[in-house]
């Protein structure tokens, strides 16, 4: 294609492709959510934007294509605000609090249910062992900080791979039951969450 | 049938009845968790019992009505647990902890992956709307549970329904992860399970 090789020379045209292929991407996880991915077409999500689904192969090439897309994105949101954390914050509590808060806000406000929560099993071998790399390496930072956390006496003692078990489910399940209309607000539900999660670890808990 | 009406009038032969019946439904539990409902036969479910699959229908005429039969089973269990939980402990943040660990049992140690975590939508409209108005109930007591505490001022200012979606989620991915044959048991589970989302809670957490 000479003419859209072409066109991503313009930074306004770049700009525009970059945001059609956010709505895309926004479109079809809503259609992912709602229907599920396997009974999802390509029509569905091109209906959902108004346009044929011709439109959607300057984009992506087919359905695991754009699935791959939603999550590398949210991945590299996670990898960003595990970096973040370490940056703003000293103690584990505070690293953990703002992670729970973050990663709840990436599952509502900007995702509209992430695909961190998804199966995976739909992804071609090659980017289901990409993606499950990267997940297994937030859970990682997330045990390493709660094992930080009760070396420095902030929390109790627990285990810490049960302990980011209970807090991946909580947030993970918000896709479940989390409705964008609905009357709580994202970051009300991220610091609550965080207030209860990380709170239930510290050494003040019962 | 007037050979399987005869049967159930000996003790005996009803009590092995009820064992058999036992095991298809736990068989089905774990052929659902491993292979998903939809994609599992009836075939699947007998052939790991070892037997034809027309041996079922002397106790379940489809599919269906086995997960009818599980979501029952469970759901009636879980009734018997908010009764206990009311008999034998006074205060919310007992009744709280002591239903946390007795659901992650039945989610680990009873039912192998418990079908309160599965979709509904497998089922008729009519199963649907029974289960469904049985789950509300049991979070409707949680929620109840929650305000009582704030109220006694055992736990701190919360949203009673985010803290129990939050504690319901943390439970229900429990399927997600749990291995029977794993190293943790599912008495350990429940209670880190019941410390970290009712400590959450507490007046004295962070």
């Amino acid at each position: 294609m000479p003419a859209a090789a072409q066109a991503t020379r313009s930074p306004r045209i770049r700009e525009k492709r970059r945001r059609r292929r956010d709505e895309i991407l926004r479109s079809a996880l809503r259609a992912f959510r709602e229907k599920g991915y396997h009974a999802t077409t390509l029509d569905d999500i091109a209906a959902r934007l108004g346009v044929h689904k011709t439109a959607l192969y300057h984009y992506f090439s087919d359905k695991e294509s754009i699935l791959y897309a939603c999550h590398r994105e949210s991945l590299a949101e996670v990898a960003r605000l595990m970096k973040e954390a370490r940056d703003r914050y000293d103690g584990a509590a505070d690293r953990l609090a703002f992670l729970v808060r973050e990663h709840v806000r990436v599952m509502t406000d900007t995702l509209e249910g992430s695909p961190l929560a998804f199966e995976v099993t739909a992804l071609t071998p090659a980017h289901q062992a990409e993606v499950i790399a990267l997940r297994d390496r937030y859970e990682r930072e997330l045990r390493r900080l709660v094992a930080q956390g009760m070396k420095s006496g902030e929390f109790r003692r627990i285990d810490p791979k049960t302990a980011v078990f209970a807090i991946l489910g909580a947030i993970n399940w918000i896709a479940r039951w989390y409705r964008p209309e609905g009357s709580l607000s994202a970051p009300q539900l991220g610091s609550a969450f965080a207030a209860h999660l990380v709170g239930g670890l510290t050494s003040h808990a019962r």
